[in-house]
């Protein structure tokens, strides 16, 4: 399960004394071939931490060994000796794997970090850490590794694709703080397929692109988001450039969707679908201005089928990026089409807001391009979880 | 007060059935001249209100006579009928101010409405309301003229300059659902300074850029804002542009700032000044995306001086749009320097945020530039009242 379902790779989580409660927060997993390709996509914040600075240059060359994870603390905002934190980290865990018959080099190792922002990590908790998780690595490790990266996640989130002879398999920890234009908190995907690194930087990019980039909780962009692809070839299969993406791309959209359903303080889960667009980015921007809408969020949040807030929302995308008729929308809520034209259609009372899962389709009636973002409701306990957890 | 402080104007605000509560719902202010000039600013929404469409045409060249506000409904998303209930109530007003010995016609009559979306207005009450306002018209209006367009709103808000012979006075309505690239929410300003319509028009859109429009309590752009100045000319006085400008600057700040401290639910106003940018936009451009964070609008909440939050906020700009060097980022809050060069800067348990004015500095050290946008906190009564009351 998780990064150890596919073959080559071995995982562990520990607990190291770095979170205050005791619980897992360092994880180690690593690739132990016959290949050691990699790829990565990282958060495009311009503060960006400095695990991210050090494994965005480790990954550059296609190839990684190993990953360390660590929750408890972000080493983001601590500047150059935060980084020296990170390079430690690196070299130490390459020494450790090198001792321990798995020979490697820091700059083969990637570091994530998730946390509070602006704290030094424990430097003495996250080493000793490493090394029992090193000791501890085994092919039956991937739960314990994805419980090592959780921070306010309720459930850990794993998911896998199998298809013949050949296995796509990952882990996520977020649950908040999810946005656009970046790789959406932490994330380690693995493979025993064989894929070049071309291939499998391309298959990610576009696979983030249409899965974790979806999610749009709270529109705020963390500074050390990281997604992860490390592949080991070792089921001997090469999957054709399509199928690899395809099955890729099923398991960061079940991750993408355990990341919304796990959201801070959440009670909806929030499917906007924009079609009839001028192109899928056109569609991207409306559903995108909806899902950051705090008055939409809001009224979700109430069970009121607003489709006011809605066609408001979207009518603040600029004509150049989302040509369409505002007098011209149809808006459905659950299946009721509440707005027609850009007036009242259906009975609003008719609309089961109930539920956990909300599905909204705007109609543009402009082309043949759709796009859905994911978000979810804005709540009381968004509020209180948000305003009491300093990160 | 208010818009009747110039000389020149008459004003009423009446009770007409269209709030269930009773309250004063229909306002009309008119411009007795001698001169008639107006100008205006919109919602950039595409999905834009009946009136809005109606008053942007009115007053396009440069004349309003009067203007028509009501509360309790916006008349916005109601296809063909409702842009035909603003013509017909234009056509009201102005055949009754007419028959009332104040000749007008139904082109320079400006409408404004406010309230639910998507609900049609009860013509017969608006229409009778618009008569018994006419039939009150009074240079002593102005305060029952600001209080008819109130909605969520908990005070009413007027301001006004007094120059040497000349002035400007305002009213404004809003308390909530404040963002930029529009007029925010209804606004009407009067000044009996003698001014071309250029002059009038040039000035407005300034005054609105660097007030109003610098107001971003909750992101969210409205279908109906409207800004309306007119002049009358009754002073005999002629003032240079740039004070005139400056006059209907300190009345639009003054609203804009009245506007932030009565926003839903809001438990602090919060200035954002981010200086030491390349440009005026550039600073405006990082001080809306800390202004637009839900992360740290709720760490304010809860009186915590967050500043990863800030900065992480501030990375999200891209670098084409405001040049700087991300390490180097300084951040006060309350006058404290929690953040230095993107680390941790003064203990910020310094910081006293129980007061309600919290102001955040942000240092680029980029260039000479600055700018300001104001907001609120996101609190437990703003996910309450916005998802209890349907608009």
């Amino acid at each position: 399960m998780s990064v150890t379902a596919a073959q080559g790779f071995v995982a562990a989580g520990v607990a190291a004394g770095i979170k205050s409660t005791g619980a897992k927060d360092v994880t180690v997993v690593v690739n132990d071939g016959p290949s050691k390709v990699a790829a990565g996509v990282f958060t495009t914040n311009r503060v960006e931490a400095a695990p991210v600075t050090w494994s965005r240059e480790a990954a550059s060359d296609g190839r990684i060994d190993a990953v360390i994870l660590n929750s408890g603390g972000a080493n983001a905002c601590t500047g150059p000796e935060g980084f020296a934190d990170t390079h430690a980290t690196a070299e130490h865990v390459a020494q450790a794997l090198t001792a321990s018959g798995r020979e490697t080099g820091a700059g083969d190792v990637a570091v994530c970090s998730t946390g509070l922002i602006g704290v030094r990590l424990p430097m003495d908790n996250l080493l000793a850490g490493a090394d029992a998780a090193i000791a501890g690595l085994s092919a039956d490790g991937g739960q314990d590794a994805a419980e090592g990266i959780m921070t306010t996640d309720s459930v850990s989130k794993t998911a896998v694709a199998t298809r013949d002879g050949w296995t796509v398999g990952g882990m996520a920890k977020g649950a908040g703080m999810l946005a656009p234009g970046m790789a959406t908190m932490l994330c380690v995907v693995t493979t025993d397929a064989q894929v070049d690194a071309a291939t499998a930087q391309a298959a990610l990019a576009s696979a983030v692109a249409s899965t974790l980039n979806r999610v749009d909780s709270d529109g705020c962009m963390s500074t050390n988001d990281t997604v992860l692809l490390m592949a080991s070839g070792a089921s001997g299969e090469t999957p054709d450039a399509a199928a690899f993406e395809q099955a890729l791309t099923k398991v960061l959209a079940s991750l993408a969707r355990q990341l919304v359903a796990d959201a801070e303080g959440a009670a909806h889960d929030i499917a906007v679908t924009v079609r009839g667009a001028t192109t899928e980015a056109a569609a991207e921007a409306v559903a995108r201005a909806i899902t950051r809408s705090n008055l939409f969020k809001t009224a979700i949040f109430g069970n009121d089928p607003n489709w006011g807030r809605i066609i408001s929302a979207a009518g603040t995308v600029p004509a150049e990026v989302a040509p369409f008729d505002a007098r011209t929308l149809d808006v459905w809520v659950n299946g009721i089409q509440v707005c027609r034209a850009a007036g009242v259609g259906e009975d609003r009372d008719l609309v089961d807001l109930t539920g956990r899962e909300v599905e909204v389709i705007v109609e543009l009636h402009a082309g043949d391009a759709s796009a859905t973002v994911w978000t979810n409701d804005l709540t009381h306990d968004y509020v209180h979880e948000n305003s009491a957890y300093s990160s």
